[in-house]
């Protein structure tokens, strides 16, 4: 039976390719989209998330907006990586469904409420503002999730800082809450994203796909490719959130370790960092993983299979 | 014509007289109470609040119960002050009132985005968390609400450490998102409310009303001048929340002094602390103001007022 | 007799009043000046301190230069109240004396150690770090000293931010080690301080000494008078460093408060703040105690008497 | 010409190896031994020092004690890894060498003061309190060492907690004023370290030697591996100091990676973390290393070499 996901993004390049695997792939159903402020305001992500969810050709899923802002810090977007619309590069075709009336907040909840206990897996590719309000408004959904899959943080890697992560810094008293509450999170981080680069051998297995949805994907990579070389020195771009999402298809395609993981909200190096601590084995009731190795050509095959299985989306 | 406010409350001994003040005063209308953790736990208080409801004879206003425990700390609550049961002392009728079914968090929102602008008041007594939440998941109640008059905080004062106090310290973060906001905020806390002790001669006024709610006032003093005997030392009870109240009544009932204010977040001796910047002439743009220095009788008059319109209630 | 002290400061305009107050009071031995980083570069207040004691007639007392930098933080000087040389304002004469060539650190410890148990007190005026080194270096120089009396910090008050002072925010780590050793400390703060200002009534007595010291002292105070009023709006200025001294030659010229005193390190924005706890008495082994209260007109009489014992000196 | 170094170390099992490995190698010249509070109090590490200097047949080094006691934290020893005394385990001699009558933090400036620029390496094995007052002390050594090869930290390992080592931990403050300081530094850290574990091989290669201080080296290893399976869980122990003299005498028995490398004062789970960072290509003008991978064979080579150049001390 195929997973029930929500995925909670901030689209971002990354997370249109995450959306386009998790709708192409038969092991997710995705019960539910919503957005986030991140890797640009909350309404350009939103709009992106719509935009996408017509190149995919994705009907019947409620898409909800969340949280303009994040908890306690200042807005910060990425601009140098994603561009100024959140997904610059390819042409973006007008939205043709509409939003979910409901508060992303709101739907989160009513989507665990109402499915059986273990029946939803979160899947955050984003900062965590949403999920945390959710936990906090609703705490009987901690419970009722069946995982928490999330793309953010890294134990020996950061990006935004020495030791810590976009989705993570942004928002990171969010993080702790999301980190702190009892259910299995499985840290998809810099890690292991760092290992999912799109070479050019697998932008050429991209576009032999062929098809719009596949094109769009190769747009994608081009601008991010551009912005991450730029910004940090990658020689080919770390496609960081579609690696969640492949998680919960098949958990086999990464290594992960049990470890205590918890984030640090006062360092003045180290805000933001996901403090794993790998001194000594995990105790019994470790809630959290860490995301390790990855099988890079079972993981771009993933995606490539997802695209071809969407095939020509008529938009 | 009568302000409509929104209390936002832990009952708690001095949030009961609190709610008091505000059904039996004329120029208050009580449009909604919402509960939240603090005193005690949110099952624990919400109780309370509909136990003196009943006491109280207030009816047709909505009740609801909030966030069971702060954003990202620790539960903290105050039995050393309020007892067991968050309103130890008198004993409590079952309620009759019965909870609104939404969430607080929603029940402010809704509040305050059906009436006009500038039209409710948000009076919390309580820990900052169910009016963080409503900011940061309906931003717009932001610029919609008249102000917000709170009890907690002190610019010179402590409790729970030696610069902070209960309110603000169980949940930093919320109170740091509510002063950061741009509505008006009015911090009625130590510096104020530590003048309005409950003397001998105010317990004599209370009992000279003669009402079963006069009576649960005087339990409530009995009570709560002990515990704050033995556990701060006080001669007799600071009544902190029934403050808030009455600023919003009359504003001249204390004066006030418009100065920038903010919560630490990371200090070791300083969490929680409402840092007051008086070194200059607060800014043209400053939206904080700090309560200073009350007219205790004419404060007294108005809760003995308040429990004489209130008269005798058939609970 | 004559209490021996060493005074450790940064002149700065008010460390040059507190020297010629603890040179012309006959109720004052001082044995040692010692200089640190502070208003300006330890350079500059080296040459300060060697130029004041010409202008004083100061002989046969050790001056050593010591820490030209706070123990972790960046240096931070005052050249918006002191100006460049930091004695902007009079003309300064070369400096006679030659420097003590021990280290101030080493000159503390060695006059410490010199004298029976009991018989120094210490006199910082500028940041602790001098002080702080001696103690780690020597620690039995705690036991030995009679009391600290310094000015900096403020229970109330702060100046170079809302709850923070100059001295102790500019090596925050100094005055933690200065405040948690066990010797006596009597915090002369801003809540003491912002009460000896130079009005015009003082500037007129002290022209009527009519001698060349007095002469500086005017001159001095025109100078720090105009930075103050521009940098802090204040009407007249607020002479700190004698205040210290003040205490030393008659502690009834002040009130004072035993209350436990620590210095914040990690506060965003609190950090440097000498947090006090006034909420219950002053446990019986309290070794801190903060200034209150001054008698202005005696505190000045001190200064004014001073300048005409002191009388003309032959520079 | 063999490299001339200083020795500040709080012996310590491994502290002791490191001077047999500085003092038997020919291209270390030991100047000066300096202890300090970590491991065990300065009383008895300083002993220790001694009684180790006895064994080794160390003769006409001055050794002196240093600080009891970090610049800001409370004293923290490790007691469950080196026992009571410090170096539980061997009988250790009567010490015959006497204490310099100079602090140590006198004797590491006089030391590098009388040498030339560029001649004397420092090599901290403890917690940094020593150096970083003989920095603030004495600024000028700074520009006058050679560079500081300090055993302490971890780019991706900790110990005393999830991300910290003990030697930056117990003293952060003077971890941060090291580090930040413009010599060079090379951090051998637990990455490293925890690669130097005496395995059985090890121990008999030592045995083998069958001379009086390589039992005692066996003896401590003995202890030490006992400790460190019961508090650490490792299956031998790591040996830590020793590297840091091996990296002064042939670095190439290590790899190193320029990387930026701060200290972290405030952060709740990250204090005392050595935050390195590895996004980019270090700066130019980088002036701190990591230690990297060790060759275990040539670092054991080395130790071994000492013990027989050594050979048996008439004690």
């Amino acid at each position: 039976m195929a997973k029930k996901i929500i995925l909670d993004c901030d689209p971002g390049h990354d997370d249109a390719i995450a959306m386009l695997l998790a709708h192409g792939n038969p092991d997710i159903e995705l019960v539910a989209v919503t957005t986030v402020v991140g890797n640009q305001t909350l309404e350009k992500v939103t709009r992106n998330a719509l935009s996408v969810a017509r190149i995919a050709g994705i009907t019947g899923v409620p898409f909800a907006a969340g949280c303009p802002r994040p908890l306690v810090r200042a807005i910060e977007t990425a601009p140098d990586i994603h561009g100024e619309t959140g997904l610059d590069g390819p042409v973006l075709p007008e939205p043709t469904l509409e939003l979910d009336r409901r508060h992303a907040v709101d739907l989160i909840i009513d989507t665990v409420m109402s499915h059986e206990p273990g029946e939803i897996t979160i899947v955050p590719t984003a900062g965590l503002t949403n999920i945390a309000l959710a936990a906090r408004k609703e705490p009987r959904i901690v419970e009722r999730v069946r995982e928490v899959v999330l793309m953010g943080g890294g134990y020996h890697e950061g990006n935004w800082s020495a030791v810590a992560e976009f989705n993570i810094i942004i928002d990171p008293e969010a993080a702790h809450i999301v980190f702190n509450e009892s259910w299995p999170v499985t840290m998809v981080g810099l890690d292991l994203t760092h290992q999912a680069l799109a070479t050019p051998e697998v932008a050429e297995k991209i576009a032999a796909v062929g098809t719009k949805p596949a094109k769009f994907v190769g747009e994608l990579l081009d601008f991010f490719g551009a912005t991450y070389k730029e910004a940090q020195g990658f020689e080919h771009p770390p496609v960081h959130d579609p690696c969640a999402v492949a998680y919960v298809i098949d958990p086999s395609v990464m290594t992960v370790r049990k470890a205590p993981v918890d984030v640090e909200l006062t360092g003045g190096l180290t805000l933001g960092m996901t403090v794993t601590d790998f001194r000594a084995p995990a105790p019994a009731d470790c809630h959290t993983q860490v995301a390790v190795e990855l099988d890079r050509e079972r993981f771009w095959d993933l995606v490539v299979d997802a695209l071809e299985r969407i095939g020509d989306v008529e938009a």
